[in-house]
């Protein structure tokens, strides 16, 4: 069977580094349709025009307009075509007007793939059916994130106050984390796991829509088949605006993806 | 005194988003031009472009070739200018050949400052007395690293083994920093700052270059005057790349940038 996840980031290339594709209504939140989304999406067209480098190693995204579902454009400029990296600026747009603007670097995760020296400890998360899953989330959390249905996620249990109306007050939210549609990992779904998780401000500000205003994600890995575990933190609000880093570790306790986003606080 | 900082990261106007300057000599470190230089730079031209938005708070340079010595142009081009914040795409070219592409959000860092919960502590960094300065480094690395005359620096005497042909094993270096022409700190100079610091890597692989594939920095607030804090961390290395983590604390205990970048091993 054909994977949702495969089905809705899909883009056909029209030449000249033109991709379209047609964002699905069951990646939307809040305002908009979800970041780590379209970020998909791009990576997708952006792997199209790069068939030498398959692999997003790092990609900037800078959310210029909210996207809606329907048709959109993603336009990408090879930079660089390099020996080992190539670097493509990538723009998303809707009706002519410019929804995203982004910068990514691609190249070949198999290379090198041995060498790894991670000192970085995996988060605690206790085992998956002592944490709490996404389908008992609050019919207003689902109302306002229909992308909730398209993923599978159980989350930490110290992490869901902001579910059952208590905020636990601390800027951080784990969970496991694999698509709804049983899809395996791989760096493009990375790149939606990384935004996929509700702002880690539900447990400090409440319920309301974080806009980012920047992401960048680090793909360090081929994911392994099987659960990911996903956390984001947040330590510094200021200027009505807070950073969000997410860590992505695999089934083999590897960490797979790093990403930081900047968004604003809710209203 | 004019500043040294100032007169070498200045741009000149040219119409139509077109900026000139000279890169100067003196902020050499291995193969080209500092990373962190080029990106104050180019965070000049953006902001004599926006002027209604003086302050980056996000920008991500993607590295495509070394920059030299010499003549240099910036194309700006604003994607999307807002109420409360702009966005741009820039790109540092020489010779017609293009060296960096970044995007970059610009704001008003007075907007909201009062509005800060850092739940981040101050890094651990003796008293400047206790750390040892950069004047001490070795003839070898200053050698290859002009740059680092333009610094005053203090190293945190734990983290200098690299100096001393015994590194320390740990992907760890702070220091005390300040711009040896005695010009205080802003969300400029910052851009410098980030990119300041030996690569983590002369601790666990030795003294190498360590280029930047991309780096993404956060100006959270304005920095009061007096000395910075600067510390870089890595947990990662993967794929031949590795992960460098930088924080900016200021002279009033405020956690005033936050970048990462991705980099590729020495050889």
């Amino acid at each position: 069977m054909a994977s949702v996840f495969d089905s809705t980031t899909a883009v056909n290339p029209r030449g000249g580094g033109r991709y379209d594709a047609v964002l699905d209504p069951g990646w939307v939140v809040g305002g908009g349709v979800n970041g780590g989304y379209l970020l998909a999406v791009i990576g997708n067209a952006l792997r199209a025009e790069m068939p030498d480098k398959p692999d997003p190693l790092a990609i900037s995204a800078y959310y210029l307009a909210a996207s809606v579902p329907g048709p959109a454009q993603v336009q990408v400029d090879v930079r660089r075509s390099g020996g080992t990296v190539s670097v493509a600026s990538a723009e998303l747009s809707q009706g002519g007007e410019a929804r995203i603007a982004a910068l990514a670097t691609y190249g070949d995760l198999d290379r090198g793939a041995d060498d790894v020296q991670t000192t970085a400890l995996p988060f605690d998360l206790p085992p998956l059916e002592q944490c709490v899953p996404n389908t008992m989330a609050p019919e207003e959390v689902r109302r306002i994130a229909p992308l909730m249905g398209r993923f599978d996620m159980r989350f930490h249990p110290e992490h869901v106050g902001w579910a059952l109306g208590a905020p636990t007050g601390v800027a951080e939210m784990a969970a496991w984390f694999r698509l709804e549609d049983g899809r395996e990992p791989d760096p493009i779904s990375l790149l939606l796991v990384v935004d996929a998780l509700p702002p880690v401000t539900f447990n400090t500000k409440g319920i309301g829509w974080a806009p980012t205003l920047e992401l960048t994600a680090h793909v360090r890995a081929k994911p392994a088949p099987g659960w990911l575990r996903v956390r984001h933190v947040s330590r510094n609000v200021a200027g009505g605006m807070f950073e969000e880093d997410c860590e992505v570790w695999d089934a083999e306790d590897r960490l797979v993806a790093q990403s930081r986003q900047l968004a604003r606080l809710p209203r």
